[in-house]
């Protein structure tokens, strides 16, 4: 049996996903990317499982911390997402390039305050997959800012799937 | 610090979601279900990270099998999804009451010809998570039948997150 290339490109681009701001911070560094592969993974406890990249250089500021933060974005603000998606080896450091307005969670995670809101999530587990790692958190810590529809990646025409 | 049940509940609700039949089958036994907690997780190799409910009936299946496929609805497939949706407690076999036509994958997993295609995925891993496991699965097999744009769990009403 082969992979059909094509196909498993096509329908892994039919997969609907979000955009949003995922923050981390330890000892005075912080970190901020553009995510779309996470969802919620159980009600009860609220769970969600997050994937990031191996070279993501928030990886070891949620390793460290053992929590991040993400903030839906909201569907005006797909240039922020273009944005945060850019990886901090060229970017510097995005909180002061992009002078993000950051809101101090009682769990000192930054979330960003132009966003719908966020929540912070407390890492229960963490599982190699492939060139990413995959987290199951918690929910702890919860606030919402905005009423706005959310930024769907589609809509946003932006495409990282398949 | 104790978490606000209802903005957790809004900004999880924020999230994004498409709507997905999930079938597995081992031994003569089939199961489908809706699903929109699942995110592909890797590009390479191509991972998917997918939550089942601990009470779904296709779980042992998936189980068992060690595969499941993912068959993205299109976005006229609202009723559909409402109908994989019910348990089989109440719905009995939902391939003979709702009388799905089956396509028969190389992996022997029955995908459903109506909708945009499918993936299978074999079982990497699996992680507790509170009221669900959640599966890592590399995509194995893939076919696509359309290109009809996805249903998105927002514009079909539904609520399935919070």
């Amino acid at each position: 049996m082969e992979l059909d290339q094509a196909a498993k490109k096509k329908v892994l681009r039919d997969f609907t996903y979000g955009l949003y701001a995922v923050t981390a911070a330890h000892d005075g560094e912080r970190g901020v990317f553009t995510a779309n592969w996470l969802s919620q993974a159980s009600f009860e406890p609220p769970l969600v499982m997050l994937s990031v990249e191996n070279d993501s250089s928030t990886l070891p500021l949620i390793r460290a911390s053992g929590r991040f933060a993400i903030c839906p974005l909201d569907e005006s603000q797909k240039a922020l997402a273009g944005a945060l998606g850019r990886p901090k080896a060229r970017a510097g450091d995005k909180y002061a390039t992009l002078d993000l307005a950051v809101v101090d969670t009682e769990s000192g995670v930054p979330a960003l305050a132009d966003s719908l809101g966020y929540v912070v999530c407390d890492v229960q587990s963490e599982s190699p997959a492939g060139d990413s790692v995959i987290f199951i958190a918690e929910v702890v810590e919860a606030r919402s800012f905005s009423d706005a529809p959310p930024l769907e990646m589609r809509q946003a025409g932006f495409r990282h799937a398949g």
